[in-house]
């Protein structure tokens, strides 16, 4: 048994879902890993890559808690005090929308030594995949992140406010409610006629793409996804012909509506 | 001599600085590249990959161009006519900040085929060396990207609006006219109290980082830097003690000076 003295642990980004989108260092570093903590999407082959490590699933998908926080919060302190390479493996990027915070705030309370390795979140997945930049020279300065939060409460639409004061924005974990969220930019001032692309499973085989607007979006049905989806919303996402991806999908629903 | 109905050209993100923070398919990709066109800031470990490519400089530097941008477009599109595996590398994330639409936008003028490879931006980076998340539960939900853009013109204040309507802010090329874009900041009413990290070279050994806020960076001449910078605005760039990595730096001038 290792002393915790020597243990470290390593919050790190998994990237959006294709195995060979994770850096150098991650790959390395689950080589060498004791033990492996791992969401729910993380891909088989990336955590094939711990050959030599227990793996602990702990279930989290698109934000919502499978697994109590402060369960896995304890369970890292604790890995620390038997193990010298603790991986906490987590979709994306540790540091967007992945609570790495809490994890981090608990281990420096218990005076465990961490380490961050950045992963590709899924935002600029997409835009690879869509060949769309998220800014561009004279036209988009700027590209918010953000994730919805839909209710009564008009203070909650302070994430709308950010949205659409940008240029480009990228809403995480948002196809769920995408009719109330496309409600809520539009009430936040952006125009209905605004382009929005939905990337479903960005960069994995089974990516999924739906070209619209916001004003058709607010009035239609999104088909189930079963994959994370991101929704771009910007101008930059307007369909120009040749100037993009040739994959185009639309809903039916969507097809039918104009924003 | 390969024919061009063979050619594919891929915008390769390299990330932030460090070598390993490379993805795995951009590894790959360098190992079999015919020719790669990179940016100033690319590191040499990370060229190195490039085993058997011809290593065209192009001396792109913090949005600054130093080769003009329609030179480099029309040298990825003549290199298609040449080589199978032409990859064009830029530091950090093609499409964030990266000038990625306007070489897509030629290579599909050309008919030629495009792959866009995802890299680490240099905010993650920053946030994951810094142990500070750009969201947190129930704190900030948005996180905007952003390029200053000082001026006269109050037209040209847009990019301020975006970033201050956002929980936290990571601005781009800045550091050069920090005091500017503070005074931006607060004018768009961002409160002068706002803390702010800047990090410099993130995930470099020469790593550098300056705590401060919004009024004292306002009032204060921050050191020359030679590396790339980002300047992180919001409240979870407070600085509470325990919570965050133990590295904390601030210029003499800002620490003279209260927001």
């Amino acid at each position: 048994m290792m002393a915790a003295a020597m243990a470290k642990v390593y919050l790190v980004g998994a990237g959006p879902g294709a195995p060979d989108l994770l850096t150098l260092r991650a790959a390395k570093l689950l080589a060498r890993a004791n033990i492996v903590f791992y969401d729910a999407l993380v891909h088989h082959e990336t955590l094939a890559l711990a050959e030599r490590a227990k793996k602990v699933a702990v279930g989290k998908r698109c934000g919502r808690v499978s697994t109590d926080q402060r369960f896995i919060n304890r369970s890292l302190v604790e890995a620390a005090a038997r193990h010298e390479i603790v991986v906490r493996l987590k979709g994306g990027d540790p540091m967007i929308f992945g609570r790495a915070q809490e994890e981090i705030d608990a281990l420096v309370g218990a005076g465990i030594e961490y380490e961050v390795v950045p992963g590709i979140t899924a935002a600029l997945a997409a835009s690879a995949q869509l060949g769309i930049s998220l800014t561009r020279r004279g036209v988009a300065r700027s590209v918010t992140f953000a994730t919805a939060r839909i209710g009564p409460d008009s203070a909650q639409s302070d994430w709308a406010a950010g949205a659409v004061a940008a240029d480009s924005a990228v809403l995480y974990m948002a196809a769920g409610q995408a009719q109330a969220v496309a409600q809520a930019l539009i009430a936040a001032g952006k125009p209905a006629s605004t382009p929005v692309a939905i990337v479903e499973s960005a960069s994995l085989p089974e990516e999924h793409r739906i070209f619209t607007t916001l004003g058709a979006l607010r009035a239609s049905h999104l088909p189930p996804m079963s994959g994370p989806a991101v929704l771009c919303v910007g101008e930059v996402f307007r369909i120009e012909g040749a100037a993009c991806n040739p994959v185009f999908q639309q809903s039916n629903e969507a097809a039918q509506l104009t924003g």
